[in-house]
């Protein structure tokens, strides 16, 4: 007699039902199913083009870490190798004017699981974190793995309207409930790619110590910056200790590497380790060798500046076929980052509009309505310019124009 | 005035009074902090030698894989790449006699991430999980983190006595109390080195059905195995669908590629990559084609059969000098894995003793009480043969004894 399989579904813990797909994971996947026999005009991704990565130097530096380095195949503290977080010290320093020490830096598998080992140890169900309005969808879909309520707060061209945020501390504070998070991506905001200035910068410090909560500070992408601009990380402009910085070396050095680190106060470095020695033991080490490498022989201003290039040739002529093809369109014009946001029609829903895109046009986009935490945004839609053909961003667009017309026609 | 800085402890979760430092993990951080000025004789590690690791086709097979593989700096699918994913259920069919496939496997960080995750999707607070006593210190540690209790079954030559595991889980069932999850390290266990037996592992598979618990399997140690012994994985013996299984290439390959995957049912599979989505993206890319690379070309068995003869060796001279220098005192015999329990007299601590031993005779053991789950092992210490250098065993088993002997004069 065949026995039965168990009722799986009776030992899952109560937080799988937070466990949604990432609409993005998942379109990715979609996407790369059709490519198989279709040719797809991408403007999906979020993540370097792989054809401006220096994989050649990689593939030198890797064998020569290999062979020199005799335990580059063993566990490293699960805070990260010594040299690389003394290199990120360093780099902090230089890039983003902020005095730290390798003490306070623990080496993470990307930012993305900076971001998971921050909640880790900070969230729980009933806490608030209040975000930009929309934010980073995988932020979003993690942390509330945690059940934590996330509240947004507007943007406009200058970043997180910083009055709104103290209007919602104010009110959250009055009915009792306990904010513990701020969480900001300033620079190149991911999906809106908008910078926050450096008012609002400081406005967004003074209104967190007074309101006592933390700020997480998301920095994956202050390194790709298209414009002279005069900003800084909150993390640099913050006297009070109140900044958990969360870095990234994805959107320059590459995704698939997989090395992002934390910075913050001793107090809460220390529960940061405890909590990642038994999650995985520690980031890559082979990664962790490759990056030290990168930074120790200064080689990182060359291929960001080479990043920099590429993806600002591709923002420029993404923006300038917005204008030319969808001139009656709301989008944003990004100084940083890798993303613009288009508003379509009023009438519209960028679901419909993206599945419909990518099947009968062959051009894959996001919709963002799942980065805004209020369930607005269904008619906003994500193009990545980064990763994007220059031959054919016009193309692309001609046919979104095209569907737009079809569709309100 | 300078500013006040947050009271960080009020940020915390509850769940941090659980995360405590991993006692391996610190004691090898005071291990390495020694080692620079002293030369340490340790037998506090456990994973590969480095010596034994093969550094010089890893230089040769990533250089070539960065030239070759356009995207191996981009995200890879959650799950892991395509082509691992399938080398691995070929790994899965030629090792371990389990036919699967690829749609029921995920890429993890290591085995220790694979953990994690079982935990995330499964674990709550009042949960209980019952595992083998003593058991591995970091899944412990881990699960502890998601409030679960452990309940611990005595082990004996043949592995858990699953008569205990019988009466354990009646008992639990009496009281009302949801027991999900029975955890095993049947090969090579760690800390004891100890085996189940196959007669052993088929009880385990039927008390699991009678009660209703999913198994999770910890095959960590499973390619390392110096006898000709007749075991099989459970995965293998399952007819019901019942075992969640834990890969990891760490053990033979290297730890810090830190590639592990987790084998489950469908409907769990589907949770797992809900999970892991938003925890990191993916797996760090250029270790998945490492390992693939390695996997394809049939350089496993190879690397295999180098570290076994390595190892085996090194396990043959420390049993031998145990008896020689400690005839008196119990040790365990392993025919797997990389490690050996030593039971020091009833009134010595493990802490106090492994202390005592660094300072004075700079000889490296891990404390094994905090493997045990309910406070015994006291006298208990884990000795790694792997790492040990083999012509340095016999000098640290006798300064082993020799501080034994002055302690208990």
């Amino acid at each position: 007699m065949e026995l039965a399989r168990p009722d799986f579904y009776k030992f899952f813990a109560s937080r799988v039902n937070y466990m949604n797909p990432s609409p993005i994971r998942e379109a990715v996947s979609k996407i790369a199913i059709k490519s198989r026999t279709t040719q797809v005009i991408s403007f999906a991704a979020g993540e370097p083009d792989p054809d401006v990565l220096p994989r050649d130097l990689y593939a030198k530096l890797s064998s020569e870490i290999f062979l020199k380095v005799r335990k580059i195949v063993n566990y490293s503290p699960s805070e990260g190798i010594i040299e690389l977080r003394e290199e990120i010290a360093k780099f902090m320093k230089e890039y983003e004017s902020v005095d730290t020490s390798m003490d306070r830096i623990v080496v993470t598998i990307g930012g993305s699981q900076a971001l998971d080992i921050v909640a880790r140890i900070m969230l729980e169900p009933g806490d608030i974190v209040v975000t930009e309005n929309p934010s980073y969808v995988n932020t979003l879909l993690c942390w509330s793995h945690y059940g934590v309520k996330i509240v947004g707060v507007p943007m406009d061209d200058n970043g997180m309207i910083t009055e709104k945020l103290e209007e919602t501390l104010k009110k959250l504070k009055e009915t009792g409930r306990k904010v513990k998070l701020v969480y900001t991506i300033p620079t190149g905001q991911n999906p809106s790619g908008i910078t926050m200035s450096m008012d609002r910068r400081k406005h967004l410090l003074e209104i967190a110590s007074k309101y006592d909560v933390l700020v997480v500070e998301d920095t994956a992408y202050n390194h790709l910056v298209y414009e002279p601009i005069d900003v800084k990380p909150l993390r640099s402009l913050d006297k009070e200790d109140r900044v958990i910085y969360a870095g990234s070396f994805s959107k320059v050095l590459g995704t698939g590497l997989r090395i992002g680190w934390l910075e913050a106060p001793q107090e809460i470095i220390e529960k940061i380790r405890y909590s990642k020695q038994p999650m995985d033991m520690c980031a890559p080490v082979p990664s962790q060798y490759l990056v030290t490498e990168v930074l120790k022989r200064g080689l990182f201003p060359e291929i960001k500046k080479k990043a920099i290039e590429a993806y600002k040739k591709k923002r420029d002529i993404m923006l300038e076929m917005l204008d030319k093809y969808l001139p009656g369109l709301k989008h944003t014009k990004p100084v940083a980052g890798m993303f613009i946001l288009l508003w379509l029609p009023e009438k519209l829903d960028a679901w419909e509009f993206a599945d419909k895109l990518l099947d009968k046009y062959n051009v894959a986009v996001i919709p963002a309505t799942p980065f805004f935490t209020d369930g607005s945004g269904k008619n906003v839609i994500r193009m990545n310019f980064s990763m994007a053909n220059p031959e054919l961003i016009e193309e692309g667009v001609s046919r979104i124009a095209k569907l737009v017309k079809e569709l309100t026609q």
